[in-house]
């Protein structure tokens, strides 16, 4: 099923961008785990809209409303839904995107998979604002994994040509822009500034750290790290590559370069290099698992555009209102990590000791 | 479960560089779907090592046993096994390779997964080899695709610093080296001769476009195209990043230059361009569907590398024996193409007419 | 995943009886089907309490509320999400069942699998309100399955030792008391009126047909239409048992009794009976598929039982205060339906026509 | 998918009865576990054909070849996989099949499902044969649960009216006749010959006991140990029935008869009966877990039974040829176990000690 993953931690996304609300539902969090309402609300606010100039004016409320598997702060062990209401419900501009499809978005392909009967008002299931409750449950896997400690630290790694720049490992959870750079950071901002007073859009990539792994998880096959972590990346709109480690430049190294020699330090083996981003043969090798996820410029831009009208079959010129994000990825930075600390969780939970025999 | 995949046609991978046999179960293609075996074999062929200068000399006998699922050559509806036998069994460096791990395999990560029980023989259910069954499987969605009316083309797209040049839509299955140019393809060859020379590997990237695939393929969030093509194309050992359309490129442009408008031709809603590779929203527009895979070096190289006794805790230094490719990209272009062709016969399998009332 | 169910169909059940909501999320049924909330509504009705003298007075508003999927009536695709809120939350007497469980309730068990930190106010996610979400889900279903000529009916078989009569293929949906017989029924209130009298409870079997169904239906192994309506049915609590067509008669039977023949009738291939229930090798013949479910008898009794205080390991003569069922079966009705109903739109919704090559 | 099931360990099943081999793969078990294959081989033994009077007299190597998963005899963590040759294979009857189909078998059922490509020989996928990869699969989860002090203990129960006697609790493994007392067993014997001299053939009970399962085991709603075991059982061909505790008894009774109360005994926890079963909510309370199978009566049978031709649309008159076992039900014996340790394996695979904060 397409909006349900996992199979130790099982998310279940449901909700349109118009419907009365949206929500998540989780299970398989262990019974006893204490939620901090505060810190989850700090980090929904890291990916609402309207914080500041770089961003939407729209207002949303993100507050989650748990419906069921705490007692008081506390999951009982069964499963965790948290809905979020739509206060903006039915635009009138509805029919408009069914019948002129806006280029870049799934307007057009929705309508075909549903025979016309999707719900395009607002982007419907396919809109960005179902990453608040990916979020929900993202927030609430971080949280969990910091108990175990295991940090989630994403930040922007490039805007159009714009390079951060810094020490990935760093958290950026306090920061206003996401960057590691503060002068990178405002670069990014004036770039973002300028694309928005051109009615225009760009994109960036947003890197991944997972630090305090133990060595040994994941699975074989088409269960390894990358695996369980692109299922819920690529489920991110707007995502158009991943990479784990080199990524891309490992294409062009050498294996001598490439490689991570082992040596002792400390008493325990530790690569010399992290060449691989953390794993190898799809399991965790106690290094940082790295990864990189490529965001394309946001559809919705202030310009006229080609598209066609699907009842009468002409072309037409289209003009998408509204004001949208010139930018997604400063907003994408905690969707980011949602997505790893719920693979990364679900991996954990079905982690077992192995069998030794004496 | 890690070792298989898929929701409406089920894979199963199973066997060990070393064991008996190696293979795959394969549930959900449907009864009455004829093999050509001819045609499987001349595919396996291509992934198979030791047919020229630029591969490993070693010789596989990839010959497939069909155990069940055919009558005759057709289908019966219930689960197609096919195994392959191990004719190079129980090397004696089992106990080195579980001591001494080699930089850039599984041994290390195994061996803590599996608490010391991994068979490492050969790279145990980790190898490279486990792509023939992977072959398998692909080759006969291939043939299933090719029914509809789909087919699955994949090409070199650089080696090293080594970009291809030519028309992504074009099959090079009938080439002995899989580059689009010839031109570009002797310099490639020539560029594996020299690292082998050297003792050591490069990596590369493969391109993969699918054609004729009806719009509307594919479903929302975690059950988009990008997905289910990302949860096989993972599986592929080497892989360490993965991109759709533009890609990481995508991440540098501005909106009004990646969407894709839409404009009528011949009477059918037609993208002008195809930036998005064929997807949006996880949907197919009926554009070719095309993404790259970047692979690593060979992580074999015959030179002296770092690495530690895991029994004794003492640094090592370790050279690896036998002969391997310097450069597996020409043996995994078939490899990709059979996971894009499970992924979207998975996904095809899937794919209902909407309902529409009168 | 225990809350979540399906491979075409895909429903989630979440809530506590006493938590804000309980509710469900199906995904997978296809866009365009338009629910009937009127409809939907008398289904429900058919399993709320309080109805009339034979169940318990406790009232219940069972009014679902729809947060997504929809667009008005009409199914966009997408997750479908149904809640319905608890009025009745956080019951005084929550600290007492954890310490002193309920005999015949998941209290003690659940304790334990939860390490203390279960929801047992009302019987948290074990309790029988958690069948209203089901109902909304099997209600959904079974309005599509009549779309497509497939009947699902249930009715009451025995309650103690009193047996029904009558014709299984008939709709007790209109009646107040869902026996076949009239007169069997009158007798099978009374014997609950007088068990409820006594301070105790009584158990029964719901028998469950389901016509208009294709022939071809379901799976071999694991898939048969048994095993799929196992996974729902054991999934209401109180089913103790589960047979098909004789069920455990034809345990006592020759084969030359059992073995239904085939006659051509009306130019169709037709058994001579249906000692099969409908099924042969998991698949349908076309024959009404006839079940049976045995429900024990509601373990809340108003009388003394024997208990223990989990905290002070003492044993405790326990009552069980507030006023219920003393016999689920009636309500049970329209829970069976719904089980069957999930059931079989999920096969449904996978069958597919064979290939056929010419 | 329908031939293979599980959540922490996955069991596929392949194979045709008269294909080129029958099998099965089995992901999950854990790494280190030693497999005693001659105990495996006497587990085997029990469900063989041919071993004496009661049963058929056609011989069957099942012998597995493990073809990967092990290291000598220690599973190495990554999927195990066991094939049985068939000897006997493409019988010439196989088009008699496809058109005329035996009552009580899945021909015509198989052959409307698959659109006529059914592999019809010996009864196909269908075959009873496929029970002996399940006993593999179940021989080596029963060999890793009773490393964890859990047994699995199955007998026969009924046969048509007779009715076994003693203690559950007691293995019938090293039996001859797998009944508890040896006088109902030759009672039982002398009524297959019987039934066996008049050309048919009769059905029957198998009750099993799983004793030494921790408190806390199994999962709320769909997840039930009820449903779990459901979901193997019905996999067996030729069952018809599935309860457990009571079971149908539980519908007759009052739930102060039913109600197994709580006394603490040797300082633990300890229901003073097992109406239950062992069950509560789904999930395990430390008592034995019973529960009943019901068998039909083997559809084959030497008399001459109605059919019709599929290919002419006329009745037949149809006389099975070969020779079969007039009872099932001593061999299913076995297979029940197998079902039953692979339902408790992957359950106790999923378990987790619940968190507990301080």
């Amino acid at each position: 099923m397409s909006s349900s993953i996992g199979e130790n931690l099982r998310l279940t996304i449901f909700g349109q961008s118009h419907s009365a609300a949206i929500g998540m539902t989780l299970e398989g969090i262990p019974a006893g785990f204490t939620l901090d309402r505060e810190e989850l609300a700090r980090f929904l606010r890291r990916r609402a809209p309207g914080r500041n100039a770089w961003s939407t004016p729209r207002k949303e409320a993100d507050e989650p409303e748990f419906l069921c598997g705490l007692v008081g702060d506390t999951t009982c062990g069964t499963p965790l839904t948290a809905i979020i209401r739509n206060t903006n419900t039915r635009s009138e501009d509805y029919e408009l995107l069914k019948r002129v499809p806006r280029p870049g978005h799934a307007d057009y392909t929705a309508e075909i998979k549903y025979g016309g009967f999707q719900d395009a008002s607002g982007g419907g299931h396919f809109s960005g604002r179902l990453t608040a409750p990916l979020c929900v449950a993202g927030g609430i896997c971080a949280q969990y994994l910091a108990q175990h400690g295991i940090s989630v630290l994403a930040h922007i790694r490039s805007i159009g040509e714009i390079q951060d720049e810094g020490d990935p490992l760093t958290s950026v959870a306090d920061k206003d822009f996401p960057a590691l750079s503060d002068e990178k950071g405002e670069r990014m901002k004036a770039l973002i500034a300028e694309v928005r007073a051109e009615g225009d859009s760009v994109g960036g990539v947003v890197e991944c750290a997972v630090t305090g792994l133990p060595a040994g998880l994941g699975d074989p096959i088409f269960g390894g790290m990358e695996n369980r972590i692109a299922a819920l990346v690529f489920g991110i709109p707007a995502v158009r590559g991943l990479e784990f480690g080199d990524g891309f430049e490992a294409a062009k190294m050498r294996g001598s370069q490439h490689n991570d020699g082992y040596r002792m330090k400390d008493g325990r083996v530790t690569p010399v290099s992290n060449h691989a981003g953390g794993i190898l043969g799809g399991i965790t090798n106690g290094m940082p698992l790295i990864f990189r996820a490529a965001f394309k410029p946001t559809p919705s831009i202030a310009r006229t555009q080609q598209s066609v009208d699907l009842r009468t079959g002409e072309n037409r010129e289209l003009n998408v209102p509204g004001r949208h994000d010139p930018c997604i990825v400063p907003r994408a930075v905690p969707c980011v990590e949602a997505a790893a600390a719920i693979a990364v969780t679900d991996a954990l939970l079905g982690w077992r000791n192995p069998e030794i025999k004496a």
